[in-house]
Formats: structure tokens, sequence, C-alpha cells
């Protein structure tokens, strides 16, 4: 599937499923056109706009917006057959085939969903070649593997602002995700305008919240895109910003403030009044026409049962109603709450923990404590997604990620009928630790793997290839607008107090942050603690150091002088940079908490020149250095400022090898 | 001035005008709130909503937007005595004075736009200091020297659309700049609507223009800003763009197409019909009402006269009113302009070529071609603003606009009388080689040396100080949104094709954009050449190398280890730079124009290296081998694919050092 030449093979992500390439290119210049030449809408001509005017960006190169004149004899020609769905719709055709040659490309897709997806392929072989911005001649045919590919961004946690999500929309549309599950409320945030009951965000939202109007405008711009967007709103748990406006609905008596921690909280919806079904009826009612997705995620997750354990009136109803216990009196609340829904004309979806014998199979499962519980659910007779594995927010590295495939595991012994209920996955980016301005660094690149995981082929698997691809595509990413790798330097900048963050720098692209449960153990969080310091500017996966890692295996492997002097050059860095790190963290705040860090930094730059060094002697390395400076390693690579250092990795390989010739 | 302690004196810009420090720091955290406690209306609360907001970007802080619920125990109080007059106004108080101590600060004016200087003032002074974010404890007094600041961004030679804009308006805000002089119409490009003429910018646009009701937005943002918004109308030059439209206007027949080229072109408007000056009184009589402010800038430079000498009637009509040459016809038509700008409610201004002692004293003269035309207009009697010197399109370093004062040369030879009748001056953004995606990075942060001239006293002039504190503002002004920090890595990512850009970013690091001039001479620009490439990315003056110079002058002045550390490290750098980048360029377009500059720059690193071998040495080095590296230092920094190596400098420096030692 390489393209030969000077240039990589291009880099898709998600892989089609079929590229053949050709010799020849098409040049890709301020004379380039894109225009429908069959079906044509105002919602395709959008597209195609949009489409031209981000080429522009991606190019540089000015391009006039509006539609050819002569649609055959535009650059790309887009032969749509017919709209499609009215709005992006589970399971609809999303199938495109694109042949590009030297004297044009074209397009073809049963949908204009079909047709978005081609768009972005084509976007995506565009870069600088011999002569110039180019494609390269290719055919393609292309498909997706799994029908629901989706991001959840959790908007209660933190607030999301409107243009935040929806530069995450045009992200999302160029790696071919399908759906937003949009988390609007949780125990610190409830963010929707209610009129019927508008204590909801009055109450429950510090005054952060999205108006009906944004609402339907991110819908409208989601459908643009190709997007589903699915509401979630969590019960009977989760639910402490509804109760300071309406604590009627909770199971123990108020009063009730907006939750500012995280974790399991006790106050719970009150399954016993009838008065919490006519309320949910009501407000569900009102949700459900403005999200026009038939699916409507009901959450469900981690009920702890306190409250209505502690309740004599709630156990007396249960004792009535013959629920022996909790899980049978959250399994008695969803069935009411599957009648609201389903008269509201929606399919509910919950997490894992709603799955129940008694629960109808109309309902969809998404599974999020495991894969067992999604082969559960597929072997139950319920279609089902997965999340375990794809919590953004744990930042653990791409080919975590990548390596978790919806058919594995548990999932992986269901028949092709069990099988074909799984529909699909999607990445989950909680909030506890993101706000506005790092969520992007949190959920791109990596966020692209996993999209790649949901349509690519099963045995699409190579992390070495989806690496290079997603480091070209997270540039790419940029012209989306999202602030992923914008965001970097002014974070880091606004630590150095106006001098030049140079040896922070440094130290950040050695670092990598860490995620929910290292946060979580350092110090105690709330939803107001700032996200300014160092670990929310640091990468979740340092790219500089994997590429110091395969250098420094190239290096092990054989001759390479290069890797061996960026290797050199690079340690000598770290080694000169805590003197220089401590000079701007002087007096400053924001640093402090950096200084052993740093100094660890240096001590393994200085580690690695030895190493180096010995490497390159005829004398094997004697065993108590290695055993040493092993140590040293093993004390490095332990959590600190709630970052860790990458940069141990390239070391520990070089040392490694020490250890293994002086055996 | 300068504060004592681990952190620099804050970095404000421009400087003001009296400053007492004091001991103690208030901090700046999540309970910060700002209030006006005696004058306020709808548009100083938004100005604080703003304030509060970006300080919260700025810190990364979450702060509550809305204003204390109690103002007399907010953390920054804001006495304004009146609202001051309704639109931003020409000579308007905008004093003010701010107060800092531990317990709270202070911000007192005697109008909102005095508010909105020192609010800006207050910003600047916030940084990490020993405890977190805090502001020191002051006592500033302040206010402008010259009452005209301004900024002329040329939205006719390329398009600037609305949002770029906007975010300029903000960042020259940050630094007390007051006016923006709007150029919008050019041969290049007619960039307003005119219901009253529509094929103006129908014909004379490519679709690309501001409506009415994006102008109206633009200047309410201003106002909002404490900035007055003056749009030029160039005529009878520079007019190209008008006559596709209406061919009847200009001096020859047409017909005429819009101009892609740059330079002065002969179409010009025929000064000798009356049907001229009566569209003339229609177009500016609706323009006029679109812009508040009392001064309408006409243009008036560079008529060369060719249709006019070359038209026979035009002649006739200059003989039977005895009008010598064409610039007495240029006189001529200025007084009839000056009638119509008059009688729409109007001042007039213009370039210095309508200075002429038949134009009434009421017209503003902007000076372009140099100080005398300055001096010339102010002993005239005219008033009049400096802009030669203050060309942001020859990509000057700062220190060259900063050394200008608008009172010195010829203008320092006025009587006080005449030296008042000097207003201010204008940095002027022309946009032959800039487009919104470039344009933010040749305006800032020079501009803000430039804001500090108009503002600062005449004493405040040592370049250093000017470029730290610039430094620092160029960082805070991200926050502002505008992108001349943000931009540049995404431009040489663009030319990458996907691949860490890591060796073409330390190549543009070592370089600096030629200007107008440089490109000029280059090669063929028209308005559709793209500007992609690595010109267009480079900085007009790079910060590292700057401080590269700093550390060489040290190392020559006496023992400083770490600066030779530094220099090593980034000669080596260069040194072995070049490898990587010819790998990188390989089969890159984009690239391949840089492979002699990257060559230079490793010859530089390896010479840098070299020197600083000599330097160590006890021997002088041999004045032949000096004499061969200073002419290899002279080819060197020849302009290349329109940049300059900066890097040359340090190298310079360090061979200077060791040709005075061998003498």
């Amino acid at each position: 599937m390489l393209l030969s030449g000077a240039h990589a093979a291009p880099a898709l992500m998600p892989l089609p499923v079929r590229m053949e390439t050709a010799s020849g290119r098409l040049a890709v210049d301020g004379g380039f056109t894109a225009a429908a030449t069959a079906f044509s809408d105002a919602r395709l001509e959008a597209a195609l706009g949009r489409f031209v005017a981000r080429l522009s960006r991606q190019t540089g190169i000015p391009m006039a917006a509006g539609k050819a004149e002569d649609g055959a004899h535009a650059s790309l020609r887009v032969e749509c057959a017919a709209a499609g769905p009215l709005w992006p719709t589970l399971g609809e055709d999303e199938s495109y085939t694109l042949d590009v040659s030297a004297s044009g490309a074209q397009l073809k897709a049963a949908t204009i969903d079909g047709a978005l997806r081609g768009l972005e392929t084509f976007a995506q072989l565009v870069a600088p070649g011999a002569e110039g911005f180019e494609a390269p001649a290719v055919h393609i045919e292309d498909r997706p593997r799994f029908p629901w590919r989706g991001l959840m961004i959790d908007a209660a946690r933190h607030f999301v602002p409107v243009p935040v999500i929806e530069r995450n929309l045009d992200a999302m549309t160029a790696v071919k995700l399908n759906v937003l599950h949009w988390h609007l409320s949780d125990d610190q945030g409830f963010r929707v305008e209610s009129k019927r009951y508008p204590r909801l965000q009055q109450l429950g939202s510090d005054g952060l919240f999205y108006t009906q109007g944004e609402i339907r405008q991110v819908v409208a711009y989601a459908r643009d895109r190709g997007i589903r967007v699915i509401p979630e709103f969590d019960v009977p748990g989760h639910t402490n910003s509804w109760f300071p406006g309406y604590p009627e609905l909770a199971s123990a008596p108020g009063p009730y403030t907006i939750g500012r921690t995280w974790g399991v909280f006790d106050p719970c919806l009150d399954p016993t009044r009838e008065e919490t079904y006519r309320f949910l009826d009501a407000f569900f009612g009102e949700m459900a026409a403005l999200f026009p997705d038939p699916y409507f995620h009901i959450g469900g997750d981690e009920v702890n049962g306190k409250q209505w354990k502690d309740s004599a009136k709630i156990q007396e109803f249960a004792r009535q109603h013959r629920l022996a216990d909790n899980r049978a009196l959250h399994a008695y609340f969803n069935q009411r709450l599957l009648k609201i829904v389903e008269k509201h004309g929606k399919i509910m979806i919950g997490w894992d923990e709603i799955l129940d014998p008694a629960l109808p199979q109309a309902t969809v499962i998404q599974s999020w404590r495991g894969q067992n519980g999604l082969a559960d659910a597929a072997a139950q007779g319920h279609r089902a997604i997965l999340s375990w594995g794809y919590y953004l927010d744990h930042l653990q590295p791409a080919r975590y990620h990548y390596g978790i495939d919806p058919l594995a595991g548990a999932a992986a012994k269901l028949t092709p009928e069990q099988a074909a209920r799984v529909l699909g996955g999607e990445a989950c980016m909680w909030a506890e630790y993101v706000n506005g301005e790092t969520i992007d660094s949190r959920i791109w690149p990596r966020a692209a793997a996993i999209a790649e995981r949901f349509w690519s082929s099963k045995e699409t698997t190579a992390a070495d290839s989806m690496y290079s691809r997603m480091e070209a595509v997270s540039r790419l990413l940029d012209w989306t607008g999202v602030q992923h790798r914008a965001g970097y330097q002014p974070m880091l900048d606004r630590m150095a107090a106006g001098r030049p963050a140079g040896p922070l720098r440094v130290l950040a692209d050695a670092a990598e942050a860490q995620g929910l449960g290292g946060r979580a153990r350092a110090r105690k969080y709330t939803s107001l603690v700032p996200l300014n310091r160092f670990v929310d500017a640091v990468r979740p996966e340092s790219e500089s150091v994997r590429l110091l890692e395969q250098s420094a295996a190239k290096a092990i492997a054989g001759p390479a002088p290069e890797d061996l002097a960026l290797l050199r050059e690079r340690f000598a860095l770290w080694a000169a940079n805590d003197q220089r790190f401590q000079a701007l963290a002087e007096g400053n705040a924001l640093l402090a908490e950096l200084k052993p860090l740093s100094k660890d930094l240096s001590a393994l730059g200085a580690m690695g020149l030895e190493a180096l060094d010995r490497l390159a002697a005829s004398q094997p390395a004697p065993a108590d250095w290695i055993s040493a400076e092993t140590r040293e390693l093993t004390r490095i690579e332990r959590v600190n400022a709630e970052v860790t250092l990458a940069a141990v990795r390239p070391v520990k390989l070089l040392l490694d090898e020490l250890a293994r010739k002086s055996r």
C-alpha cells in the first residue's frame, strides 16, 4: 500500500480499506476547484465550500471557494448519488471511492455523508511534492468497519464552550468519527437550558450552560459534517447538580449545592416517587425535541445506592414492589425510564450498569467497565458499543487504545449474529482535569488512532505505521482549528513570566502528563482549581522522545551515526538544562514544583551521555555501574509533579543493551 | 524604575510617565474581581468583563466575569469620573493613575478611555511570583505624549478578514494605540460595500470586501476598546479597482481590470469631469455616515499623472484653469475634494503629496516620505502625523522604528507652537506581502515598540530595555488572540509535509525575512502568488539570535561560562542541521530553495565553533584565517531565498573580537 518516491506514503488516517497507487500526481494550486457533478444540495455545496477553504488554509494557497462554473472540469468532481438521510443516521451508507490521476480526481459516494468521508481522505492526500502541493495518483475504495464511531465529551465537570465543541466536530469529521456523545449533566454541572425546569441551569451551572439556541446550532453544525449528536443526561446517579434547583427529586432531603469534587456521590434521584417520572417525562420530552438523533443516553452509571439504603420510605417501596436490592430498584427505575424515552420516540442507551435480564433488548449498552460487559450485552440480544479501553482522560499512549479491538477479548467468542450487534465504540473525554483550554490536547491526536480502530480493518494494527501517520495527521488537524498543538507553547510561556521559556520547553518535551488516577492521587482537586500548571501543558505522549527511542533502537541494532549524534545532542541538552531551568524558576511559584524533575532530567542526560560512551568503548560496562544506574532510573521514572519523564525510555534502552553486553 | 526581587521589572509597554514601586504584592487568584466604583455604564461594564476574561486566560485561573457585588470590595476598583466623549476622540483625556498594594488596586481616570489604558497597564503587571500570580505594589501616573497613535492596515493589496482586524484591535488597545487607519481601497481591491455604487465592490474586490454591517461592527468593536477608526479611500491615484465597475471615472478609456501587481499605476480619476465630483460627493457621503470619526482620509499619494498628461481633454482643461502642471491639477482636485469632505462634516487627512500652499490649513498631513514633510506641514500651519520610519512592511528591526521620534529630524527645529501641531504618528502595515494568515507576525511585536514611542516620554529610548519588555509583551499579546507567535510553527509544519519540522525550525529561528524591497527584487509577485513559503513564516527579527548576540557580547567582555556553553550548543546545532535539513527537503518543492541557505547555516555553525576554540586558545588567530572567514561571512550575510541569516551576527561578534586580539 506504500507509495514509492521521496515521500512517505500519504498519511491517511484512518487507513482506507483498499488503496492502489499509480504513477502521476495531481497538482493542487490556486486553480483548484471542487464541484458536485450529480446530486447536489445546499448541504453538499456548503461542504465543498468548507473543503476548499480548508485546503486553502492547509496549503496556504488562495483558492476561490465558489463552485466551479462547469462541474465537469473541476479538479475534484464529486459524484454523489443522493442526499442520503436528512440527518446523519446510524448505519447509513458512508462508503466512497476516490480516484486521483494527473488530470483530475473523482469522488463517488451514495450519500452526502459518504462524500464527506471521501473529501477528508482527499485532503489528507495533499502534501508538498517535487513540484508543489499535489495529491498522488490513487484508487481508493473505502467504507467503515463499524457504523458507530464516537467521541464522548463531558461538558459537566468543566464547561466546554461552544467554539471548542465546534472545532472538535471539525477535527472529528477529519478522521471520520461520526457520533458526538455529549455528556451534558453530572454532579458538577447541569449544562443545558431547560425552559420547563429553568432552575436546573440557573442553580446547577454557575452560569455556564448551553442555551437551546446554541444546542440547535451545534446539532446543525454536526449534521453538516456528517456527525450525529447524542445527548446524555445521567440518571439516577451523578445528579447532584439537579438538586440545588429541584431538591424534591433527590432521595434524601436537601439542601444541595453543586458538586465541586470528583467521584461517586451519594445524591440520587428518588425512584419511588411518581413526581420523579413526571419530571423526567416533561424534561426528556423537551430535550428529545432538541436532539433529532433517535438515540438518547440516560447514563445509569455509578449508582452507589447510599441514599436509597438510608431511606425508610424507599426501602418500604422496594419491599412492596418485591425489589430485592438496589440493583433491582435501579432496574425498576430503568424500565420506567425506558417507557418515557420511548414515549418521546427515542431509543435508550446507557452505561453497562443498566444491563439487567429485565431490560428490553431495544436498549443499547455502552460498555465502560470491561470487554465482558460488551460481550454479555451482545449475547443477551442488546446492541452495544465499547468505551472501555478508550478513556482518553487516562492519558494512555495511543498504542494502548489502538491495541484494543471492539471484537476482541470476550467479544471474540460471539457468534457472527451476536457480533453484528457490536456497533462500534466511543472514545471518552471525561473532564475532571480538562477545560476549554486544555481539552483539545487530551483528545488529539490520540483520538485519531481510536478513529482508525473503528473505521479500518481489524488487521490494521501496526503501531509504528499508526504513529507516523498519526503525527502527520496531528499537524493537519491544526487547520481544522483544534488547539492541541497551538496551545502548548502559550501555556509554557504563561508559566515563564514573560521570559524566554526554552528550558521549560525542554523539560516539557521530555515529560508526559498523568491522567485521572495520577492526578487524583497527587492532590485534592476541585472544579475550581486552575488547570494552568506544568502537568496541564505537558502532552500525554511525547513525540520527540518517541523519535529518540527509535534512534536508540537503531543505534543498538547497528551503525547509525546520525542517530548517535542526535542522542548525544539531546542528552547534552538535558544535562545542561537544569542550570538554566533553575534560573528561570527562581521566585516563580508555578515552576517551584518542577525543580526536582528538572534535576532528574539533567541526571538522565548525563547518564545517557555516559551510556553512549560506554557503548562506544570496547570494554563491557561494570555490573555495579549498571545496577546503580538502573536503580537510579527506577527512581527517576516515578511520578513527580503529576508527570513522568518519558526521557527515561531511550536511556533505559541503552542501559539494557549495556547490561545485555556485559552478561 | 526597576523593581527589586527575583523578577525583572514588570514588562510594561508603553512605559508609564511615572512609576514608583513599593513593597508588597497583590495576589491575583480565582477570587479576583474588578468593579466600577464611581461612574459606570454599559461600555465600561463590558470593558471590565473583557478585562477579567482576558486576565483569566492570561493566568489560566477561572474568574467570574460578572462584576463584584460590592464595588468597594473589588480587587481592582475603577473610579472613572465620567464616560468621556461618546466616541473615542482626538485629544480626549486618556490619563489615569493606578495604585496597587497588597490589599487591592485602584484605578482612577477622567474618562472610560483613560480607564481602558489603565486596565491594560494592570494586566501587564500581573505575572507569576513567589506565591502565584500577583501584581507588584506600584503607584503609576500616566498619560500619552501624543494624542494620535495609530496603526494603518492595508486591506486592499490582500484582503484582511474581519476577525483578523478585530484581534488586532485587541492587541492595539493592549499597547495603548488609539487609531485604526483602515486603507480600504487601492489598485488591487475595493474593500467596502457601497450601496450607492455597488459595482465598486462587485467588480473591484474578487468578492472579498466588508459589508456595511461588518464595518459598523468593527467600528463599534474599536470604540469599545477606545480606538478611533479612520477610513481611507485613496484618490485620485491608486484607484485601479474602482474602474472595472465605473470606467467613466478614469482619465483614459477602459476597459479596466483589478490590479494584480504592485507599484504606481497609471489609472487615475479624471479631475476635470464634474461627474467625478458628483460621484465622490455621493460616495463619500455614504461612507461618512458609516464612520463616526470626524477625520476622513483621502489618500492622495503616488499620482504619476501619466493618464493626465496623455489626455488632450485634461490638458486642455488644465490650460483653461491655468493649472501649470500635474501638481497644480492635483492641488485643484484636492481643493474640490476638501469641499466635499467638509460638506459631509469631516476633516480631511491625506498623505504628504497633498501638501500645497493652496491647501487650507484645516487639512491634516500624514508624512510618509520623510521627516521634512512633517516639519513643512507643521510650519505651514497644518496638523500632521508621522509615518515615515514606521513602515512595518519593510521588516526593519524594532530598534530602527523605536529610534525615530516624531519630533526629531527637521521637526526638532519647529517652534513650540508648530511642534504642537505634530499630533503623533502611525505604524503602517502595507499588505503587498501579507495576508490574513501572516499579517499579525508583521505587525507584532514590533508595533508595540512604536506604540511606546508615541506614548512614553521622548527620553525613553534604551533599546535593550525596550527589547526585553517587548518580548515579554509579545507573549502577553497571545492572550488577545493575535497569531503572531501561534502562526509560526503551523506554517513550518505545512512546508514539512507532515514530518517533524525540527531542522526547518532551526533554520527559521536563525533567519530574518526580507521586507517589501527585498521581495520585490527577488521575483515577480502578484496578489495571487501564495504567501506560504519560508520567507512568509520567518520573523522580521530573530529573538533567539538577539539572545545569542547578548551571550557573545558577554563572553567577549569577561568570563561567562554559561554563555559560552549556550553559544557552543547552538553553533553545534547549526553545524549538524544541514544534513537533517537536506533529508527533510528531499523531493519537497517548498524546501528546495532553502538548500543553499541551510548549507550556509551549518557553515556558520562550524565557523562559530572554531571561533570559540580560537578565543579560548592562548595564540592569536592567524590574520589570513580571519580575513578568509570574514569574506565568507560577507558572502553568507547576503539575501538568499528572500531571507537573511541573522545567525551571522553573533559569529561576526566573535570574529571581530579575534581580529581585535590579533592586531
